[in-house]
C-alpha cells in the first residue's frame, strides 16, 4: 500500500516558502503550481492550509505590517521629545526591515492589482503618515532644522531605509550587521555625514 | 495607390517610446511587437532604425550613464575639498536622475540577463565606486564624521537618491521641484535632520 506523502508543513513554514517565491517571481507571476513545486507538496495539500495564494499574500504582508506598526506602540516611540521618538522609530524600522527581510521586501514590492495589494499599500501609507506626523511635531518643537521640508524628508528617509532590502543579506561574511546598518541610517539621517 | 504609412520617428523619439514601454513592462517582458504597437509603426520600420530591442536598451542606458559620468568631469566635481566635491556630485546625481528620469529609472531596474544589462550594472557599480572614493578621501581629510562607515554611507546615499524615481513626477501640480528635491537630499545627507 502506497503511503501518502507526508505534509510536514506548518502554516508558518509554508508561508516562508511562498514569500520566497513571491519575491522571486513577483506575486502576479506566481501560480499555485509554482508554490506547489517550491514547497514540494501537492496543490491540495496547500489548499488544506489556505484558500489560495491571496491568503498567503495577506498573511505575509500582515507579518510585515505587524512588525512595523508594533514599533509605534513601543515605549520609546510613545514617550519623550518627538525628535527622539522619530529617531527611535527610524532605527527600529530599519531593524524590523532587516529582521523580517523577505516579508518587508514583499510589502515594498506589491503594486495594487488585488484587494490585498491595495490594502497593503494603504497600510504602508498609514505607517509613512505616522512617521511624517512625528517629523511635523519635531519641526514644531524646533528640533528639526528649519529648512527641512517634512514631506520630502519623510520620502527620503523611507527611500534610504527601504533601499536596505536591495543589498542587506544577513550573515554574509564580512557584511555589516543589522546593528551597524541601523546605526548608519540614524547617523546619516539625523547628524548628517559632514563633521 | 495606397500611400505607405509615413515613419516620422527619429532615433531619439523612438528611444523615448521604447524606454516608456521597457519601464512599464520590464525589459524582459517587452517584445518588438509591443514596441511596434506603442510607437504606432511597423516592426520593419523599427528595424530601419535599430537592430533590435537590445540596441534600444543600450542607447537608453548610455543616455543615463553619459549623464551620470558627465557629472564627474564637471569642474566642481574635480576641484576643491573632497567633501565639497562629494556634496556637489550628490546634488548633481539627484538632478540628472530627475532630468533623465525614464532613462535613469531603466538603468536602476535592469537585472543582468543580457550582455547589455550586465554592462549597465557594471557601469553603475563603477559610478558608485567613484562616489565611494570621494567619501574615502573626505574621511581621510577629517571632513566626514569619524563614525561614518564609507561603504554603508555610500549605499544609503544612493538608496536615498535612487528612491526619487519612485515618486518624483515633474510638473505635477503642488509637487516639489527638482531644485527643492536636490536641496532636501543634500541637506538630509550632509547636515542631517536634527538641529
Amino acid at each position: 500500500m502506497a503511503m501518502a506523502k507526508r505534509d510536514t508543513y506548518t502554516p508558518e513554514s509554508l508561508l516562508a516558502v511562498a514569500v520566497e517565491v513571491f519575491n522571486e517571481r513577483g506575486y502576479d507571476g506566481t501560480s499555485m503550481e509554482h508554490l506547489s513545486q517550491a514547497a514540494g507538496i501537492s496543490k491540495s495539500s496547500i489548499y488544506h492550509h489556505v484558500k489560495g495564494k491571496e491568503e498567503l499574500l495577506r498573511r505575509a504582508i500582515s507579518r510585515a505590517l505587524d512588525g512595523l506598526f508594533g514599533i509605534l506602540r513601543e515605549p520609546d516611540a510613545l514617550e519623550g521629545a518627538a525628535i527622539d521618538r522619530l529617531q527611535y522609530v527610524v532605527r527600529r524600522t530599519a531593524e524590523v526591515l532587516m529582521a523580517e527581510l523577505p516579508y518587508v521586501t514583499l510589502l515594498l514590492r506589491v503594486r495594487g492589482n488585488t484587494d490585498t495589494e491595495r490594502w497593503a499599500m494603504e497600510r504602508r501609507r498609514e505607517f509613512d503618515h505616522e512617521v511624517a506626523e512625528l517629523l511635523k511635531t519635531a519641526a514644531a518643537d524646533g528640533d528639526l532644522r528649519p529648512d527641512v521640508d517634512v514631506r520630502l524628508a519623510t520620502r527620503l528617509l523611507f527611500g534610504m531605509i527601504n533601499s536596505i532590502v536591495e543589498w542587506y543579506r544577513p550573515g554574509r561574511g564580512g557584511a555589516a550587521t543589522s546593528d551597524e546598518v541601523a546605526d548608519a541610517v540614524v547617523r546619516t539621517a539625523f547628524a548628517g555625514l559632514r563633521v
